[in-house]
């Protein structure tokens, strides 16, 4: 088959990791007799420099054009770049924001698990983490809330005032719920669905929906968590987690805090799914200016995305298996990039990388 | 001197924690010649129960008669206690955030630091923690945002919609940065202030205006974090935080993750203060329901937040040096309860700690 996947190398060292799983993707697709058409997009500062703006209506069209889309990162040195002196709308994370607005990309899944091998990266003591490790998925809804709702800021009587919204309705929650539900029901069937229900009205609407729909899943044990304890409950036993199932900020902050907590969060990736097939997926890390160009850039994260590529966009479930275990496979035989190196290791670059994990498939 | 102390016991191990600091607070008075009056105070489940709401305007007339409010706990079991079946602005929680508002208790301070005797009840690794260990303050502006922004919920069109809206005028964010730097100038001189400015407008506001105090404190060294980088930051790198500034529910989120990071929240203190003199001193920990009344509590928090209350307060820095310096020592005879209890060391209940720290004094 041929699958037309739209490329956001973005900014930082996004082009480099994003080479890194082209050249995997390619070796599936040698191997398992697809091939991938790649249509280079520009997202972020990237496209602030070449086009003025930070997300292009044709950027926009020829996602929409594709059957997926792998991205890097975007973004720079919010200090010295350029890109943060122009006004908020027009810098990079602007376009992404635009893009899973437009997309439709309502639903971030967000794996972290531990390793087996990479245990000793991990900042929790053993004792916390226990032989099993844990693997959890978050579930943050991606298109509402506070990131998409109406906000000004204006001067009442000499006093400059900031407004934002948050806003939730039913439906928006019932598709996240849902979505939330189905991935459960592929893992270990249990669902915390965490709010600030003692506070707002969206987390108690959140908490009514998430009941009703919990309803159809009468296999999934669920609860309820409220964001502060989650936030604790994380570091103090993350192994009690399977999904968590979080609105758009609450989401941003607990995905970050759970990615860390694995202690190896060059190795972790992501996926944003719309109502259709098409679907963006890219690491859960940043664009790290400082190490671009260098090739000390961990391709991992990268590489795992585009096989949540193949899995959930292009339903190719043997080659995303296919990459998973080779990624598996030269950790076994002890290749590191630099951020995960540890003791007896062999250190590999960015690059390096990405051919002994291809050398696998 | 004589000095008027609201006491809310509240719920859970709310009263039993209360007496303890009661205890220490009367040997403080006999030492240094002071009289504590005592008025009790309802809120939360004990006033809903006595009185059908989480607080009254009698009580609230009670506290603003006081020289300071001691607190314990409030709340119950949210699945099995009936206080929970009633509508949200009747549950024990809004009795506290009405009393936040009410009291203008604008700013709350959470130190969550390790102790040398508690290192290893830490759930992060010795390597992160390095010899040094992390001493850090939390300052969250606490009567704005989320928490007291315009809500509603409404049928749209047959949808169930829900708004919240997050609103800061510049004075209300000047007057906590200004809490913050100053407490900074008494600490290691570092203020990292929080925010999401990358997409929030209440954050671009923030930014600007923790710049401008940041002017009148030209020793103070600052820098500005997002609200998901920085709870990465907590687990990553905990020690590189002295005080932490930031609007309401991210400082609800973070400042329960640091405390938890410390291992050890049956210990830590808070304060939340007001314009003036009054102000409210609680533990950073819950009413823990499950173990009320079974003489287990850890009273240490409590009695750390009356220390904080004689300092902030009443202006009273020797006898909270003093009240410091008892709960430092008992630690180092090896007394515990069971919360913190390790091999080798002493268990206490909630009683006999409260007598050893008052026998300290
Ligand atoms: C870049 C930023 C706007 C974005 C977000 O907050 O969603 C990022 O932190 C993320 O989690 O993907
Ligand atoms: C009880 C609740 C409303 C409160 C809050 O969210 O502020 C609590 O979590 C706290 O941090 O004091």
């Amino acid at each position: 088959m041929n699958y037309k996947i739209a490329l956001i190398k973005g900014d930082g060292i996004g082009p480099e990791i994003v080479d890194e799983a082209v050249k995997v993707l390619d070796r599936v697709g040698v191997k398992y007799g697809h091939t991938f058409d790649y249509t280079r997009v520009l997202m972020g500062g990237e496209s602030i420099d070449a086009c003025g703006v930070p997300l292009t209506d044709e950027a926009i069209a020829q996602c929409k054009a594709s059957d997926s889309v792998l991205m890097g990162s975007i973004g720079g040195n919010t200090t010295t770049s350029p890109w943060y002196k122009l006004e908020p709308s027009l810098r990079p994370e602007a376009g992404l924001l635009k893009l899973r607005k437009s997309l439709g990309l309502f639903a971030n899944i967000r794996p972290a698990y531990l390793y087996d091998e990479l245990k000793a990266a991990c900042p929790i003591k053993d004792e916390i983490i226990g032989d099993q490790g844990f693997d959890m998925v978050i579930m943050r809804e991606l298109t509402g809330g506070l990131y998409f709702g109406e906000r000004k800021t204006v001067e009442e009587n000499g006093v400059l005032k900031a407004y934002d919204s948050l806003t939730y309705d039913e439906n928006e929650i019932r598709r996240i719920a849902i979505k939330g539900f189905e991935i459960a029901m592929k893992r270990r069937k249990n669902v915390i669905s965490v709010d600030k229900a003692n506070v707002l009205d969206s987390s108690r609407l959140w908490r009514k929906v998430v009941e009703e729909v919990a309803k159809d899943y009468p296999e999934v044990t669920y609860s309820h968590m409220l964001v502060d304890n989650c936030a604790m409950q994380l570091v103090k036993n993350p192994g009690q987690f399977d999904v968590i199932l979080t609105e758009n900020m609450f989401g941003d902050i607990l995905s970050d805090e759970a990615s860390e907590i694995t202690g190896s969060i060059g190795m972790l990736s992501s996926a944003s799914l719309s109502e259709t097939s098409l679907g963006l997926y890219e690491p859960s890390h940043g664009s790290a200016p400082d190490i671009a160009g260098t090739n000390q850039a961990n391709p991992i994260a990268t590489i795992l995305s585009a096989a949540m590529m193949l899995r959930y966009s292009l339903n190719l479930d043997k080659e995303a298996d296919a990459i998973e275990a080779a990624v598996k496979a030269v950790l076994k035989k002890g290749f590191r990039t630099v951020d995960i190196m540890s003791e007896g290791c062999t250190q590999l670059g960015c690059k390096e990388m990405g051919d002994a994990i291809a050398a696998e498939i």
